[in-house]
């Protein structure tokens, strides 16, 4: 413990995934969890299954790129 | 808030997504929650991946879609 | 299928319970899907438990409540 | 009920799938649950998404791989 | 990995719950997976926060409990 | 988006909860996400609800506490 999960628009360059990764980690280590504990998942779900306010995020934010 | 998952086996139509993010949404304004704050995410697993009663959707309802 | 997973902050009365959950499966039924297949749950999760935008949403949010 | 959702790193064989989904159904079985009521998820994860200790699992378990 | 997520109906006695934590464990070790390796997670919601077929199971199973 | 949903033992304190959303959220202005679009979800579990290795965390980790 912890598990993360982090839902993101599909899309995610590798290079934001391993700071993401090794951010939240840091986060945890800063409250006094050993690193190896810590477990983060990234799902990366694509635009058109992705809904704000009753919109697709593929139409609603049409130039928004992931990471 | 709040934040909707949805788990459905792989291959739904954007039209049906459509449907399912806006109906949903209405669901939440309906109860009093203002429409911006609802998130819905539609998550497709293929049905070779998805188990019921133990045995795999993709051969128990070899027949059936997702819509 | 489908499974549903909503995210609420906790408190949410059983009158809005029902509302979503029989709200959420009439959706599903105007796609297609036999109503005995759609399953949803509700995951009351406290405000002080909920960041947005990073504050905790019980304190970026005080006065709201959820339905 | 119950439902179960296993996060694995993508490239999971369908011989193990089954194993896994009818595996946990008699589980619930033992403790009195009746199988047409279990329902188990596989949600197939790329090793690059998923970090373990603040590395992806791509570097860190470069020699391994799902059953 | 892998990390398994099960929501069942609250009210789950620590009897059951060993039973399923400790057999879900097995099953992963019967395909390879180092014992060591997996977590499982017990989610308990609420009867009235759980709906199927668009009722809520507190209503629906009224007669039926987890194990 | 994005979503992160983070699951811990139960008896979280508030300090740390704010710690570990607004550390959460930092990440992911760091990758160029405004911090508005960040949502956080603690999920805190009961110890003898949690699994590692096919053993209660309540038994295994006696000692050990949340932050």
């Amino acid at each position: 413990m912890p598990i993360v999960t982090v839902y993101m628009w599909a899309g995610v360059s590798n290079e934001a995934k391993k700071k993401i990764i090794s951010g939240i980690t840091k986060v945890f280590e800063e409250v006094g969890i050993p690193r190896h504990a810590v477990e983060v998942i990234v799902v990366e779900v694509p635009k058109e299954n992705w809904g704000v306010g009753g919109e697709l995020a593929s139409e609603k934010f049409k130039e928004l790129k992931p990471p």
